[in-house]
């Protein structure tokens, strides 16, 4: 399936409906279609909604390196764009993607593989891939 | 199904494993447990992480009015925990619930119902409750 993009109108009208925080920035759940998983939370500013929207590749905003984030440029695991919703107040987004490889930089399919078992914080979810081998991002 | 409650030392390295922000918030997802359906994204301070891992009634900390919020009291639309998840980096919890009702405020099912359709922002869920009636929260 090609990844949705969007045009310039459409991508106006969910800038004007985002509430982006001080820093400029919004939260955005990335989950996999089909499956419903959700794969990770990332932030976006105004540029990565931008990008994410034309191009069908969603890109995010990364804090700690503080530089635009085009999800799976160093690794392959790409994001295809999928839909891109709001919610009702504009203060977080909702990226349906289809998720090539895996998500997390641990090499896990999602971020949130650490749970209680037995009372104590285990990690839940197995490694799929050696991310040493091909680089995170 | 019985809603989900941890014993205090599990809740004490959930709360080591969670890094909350310079207020003191971490954002929690909320999933549907089954259907995947991603229904909001609240914020948690320490307290709610607390009340909702002692209890098994999801809470969460409403920025808006600034006050500690145990989703539902209001509506009777709460969440049932069934798990709660930390991810990689320890700066969001995916929540598993079981909700009662509808998550949205403003009757819909889940927040994230605002999508692009033909060029223009469109509400893309439909009302299932008369929020009007029963009160929000």
């Amino acid at each position: 399936m090609p990844s949705t993009t969007y045009p310039q109108a459409a991508i106006d009208k969910m800038l004007a409906a985002i509430q982006f925080d001080t820093q400029g920035l919004v939260p955005a759940i990335a989950q996999q279609r089909g499956s419903g998983e959700v794969l990770m939370m990332a932030w976006m500013d105004r540029n990565a909604v931008v990008e994410t929207m034309r191009t069908g590749r969603v890109c995010y905003w990364s804090r700690s390196r503080q530089a635009a984030w085009r999800k799976g440029d160093t690794s392959g695991h790409i994001q295809e764009l999928v839909e891109l919703r709001v919610d009702c107040d504009g203060d977080t987004l909702l990226v349906e993607v289809e998720q090539a490889g895996v998500a997390c930089h641990t090499g896990r399919h999602n971020y949130f593989f650490l749970g209680i078992r037995d009372g104590e914080l285990t990690e839940i979810a197995p490694i799929e891939v050696d991310m040493a081998s091909i680089g995170k991002d």
